[in-house]
């Protein structure tokens, strides 16, 4: 069988080390793996499948190596500079960042709702964010049948979406010392900011989720708006997701089609209080679903309650998802 | 001037201990006052204005002794048996319990809101569940101006709601110590679960904002939905609300309306990182109203984020500037 090689930019950020925590568990077809980071964080040894690397700084000619894929969590400009210049070497990028998310020429893929998307990547895929890969994998299926109208997104994000320092302010804010990551103190409170504010008074974050969705799930026109807010949680991000559909439904069906869909885990039996937790998705790649319940004050709606690791399915997971679906397309061409 | 007696059921709960804490700082024409709890707290010392007062239990004949107004936070059993009896001796009641905050015989009541609801009580007046109270008053002006069509509350709920019980499950899950109040450990998680599940799939807290907002703001057919969530934060609750409107409106006058209405704090200008916080409201009895922006997805709507001291403007200030508007109106009829 064919063998490829993988690159992994950003090895030693949060998410490089969960993709290969991730790596390390899987078989895929993969003959050689390459490490790399920026100058700062070049050096570090890494134990990868009983053996060991050195992490190398992320240069030019990196990518001279001929890799099959690449898998990069180093940044956005890190991203911007890169990626063309390993695409332009016949690697394939799945890029981590925001850079490319809204270009054109860049599909937006989350492996149970585009897959094809990537199929058609001219060398750059990019993975959306955290927040919005687990809100459109249950949305995905409740568009196909019942059309959605409106999306209401209120987040619970977890600090370990920003990364190390997200983590180290957690920590250290639980102890009274000032944050440095985070404009006020995590501990203690709910921060209505991630990433910056624009101009429409929206963050960064917020418009994110706004406009991916809309580009993963190919509904340009789908109203949608967003609340997103920094819990002190560690890991695994929780959303409310109010939804109005079109048609009528039945929420039975609803449950099902929920259940039936790849990558979701329906854990919605409130009677015997099973609901998603963060503490239950953490280090699971499914999106946890439940709290279904009809919306009366619509025509057809309803509210859900939709868990997920941000660290695995929010990024790392997904990433590699995608980059095992194109070995697998490539190896059925053969 | 005339002087008045005041007393005080559940004196040795979170609210009760409050309330003692706020009436200490305040100069009411109060010239008596009394406390009383369970069987089991009986007996404890309190210091009040300079006095020591002895903690009684709450008997059928507490009220024997004349007072003019009471002050429950004792539990819904407690303020179902006792409520009456004190009402007909002629002691208004300020009920903090759900026991008959429905009942239309009982005026439901946040002071810069429906106070003259409050003086037309037979005897018992209701104080809100905590996180209805911080969303109906920035509610309120709005309704007022622009006709509220819609309301989608996402709430983040302090672990101080669910009394001294919950601030231990938050202590003592962080430890790594199993819950004793809440099903989950609250620490590094956010449960969607306060109160009971009902047939519907709402949790009663879910359907008290929904009815009590109604009932308020005199709406009592206004479309809400909610989703209500325990996060690990030790107290003042924030709420993402959504907010859609009969009529257009400008989002500058909304700022307006917000910043010039009795009890709010227009805490808004993300320019600057300035939006409302757990951390800022504790300890103050003032609504704070932030990041409030166009929704884009409706014809007319906004997104706001609301925070208040849940244990104060929640629920012990609201009961104290109720029994104070009610002693202010009597000395002003003499």
């Amino acid at each position: 069988m064919k063998q490829f090689k993988l690159a992994i930019a950003g090895a030693t950020g949060v998410v490089g080390r969960k993709a290969l925590e991730i790596l390390e568990s899987m078989e895929l077809p993969i003959s050689e793996y390459a490490f790399f980071s920026s100058k700062k964080s070049a050096g570090t040894k890494i134990i990868f499948k009983g053996k060991e690397y050195t992490v190398r700084e992320l240069k030019d000619d990196s990518f001279d190596e001929g890799f099959d894929y690449a898998i990069f969590s180093a940044g956005g400009d890190t991203s911007k500079h890169f990626s063309p210049i390993a695409a332009s070497k016949g690697c394939i990028v799945v890029d981590n960042s925001s850079a490319f998310r809204m270009d054109e020429n860049v599909p937006l893929v989350v492996p149970e709702v585009n897959i094809e998307d990537a199929y058609e990547n001219k060398g750059i895929i990019a993975n959306p964010n955290c927040s919005t890969i687990q809100a459109v994998v249950p949305l995905k299926p409740l568009d196909d049948k019942y059309k959605i109208k409106r999306i209401v997104y209120s987040t619970y994000q977890a600090v370990s979406g920003a990364g190390k320092d997200g983590i180290s302010d957690f920590e250290n804010t639980a102890k009274g010392l000032p944050p440095t990551k985070f404009p006020y103190p995590i501990y203690n409170n709910c921060l209505p900011h991630i990433d910056v504010f624009l101009d429409n008074g929206y963050t960064k974050e917020e418009m994110k989720m706004i406009n991916e969705t809309r580009k993963i799930l190919h509904r340009p026109d789908l109203k949608i708006t967003a609340t997103t807010v920094r819990v002190p949680v560690l890991n695994s991000h929780s959303e409310s997701i109010n939804v109005e559909f079109e048609n009528d439904f039945d929420i039975e069906d609803i449950k099902n089609l929920l259940k039936n869909y790849p990558g979701i885990i329906l854990y919605d039996d409130v009677k015997n209080n099973i609901y998603p937790l963060a503490t239950i998705a953490n280090g699971h790649d499914e999106v946890y679903v439940g709290r279904i319940r009809r919306d009366e004050s619509v025509k057809y709606g309803i509210n859900m309650w939709v868990v997920a690791d941000n660290i695995r399915k929010g990024a790392a997971s997904n990433a590699i998802q995608i980059v095992e679906a194109l070995i697998n397309k490539r190896l059925e061409e053969k």
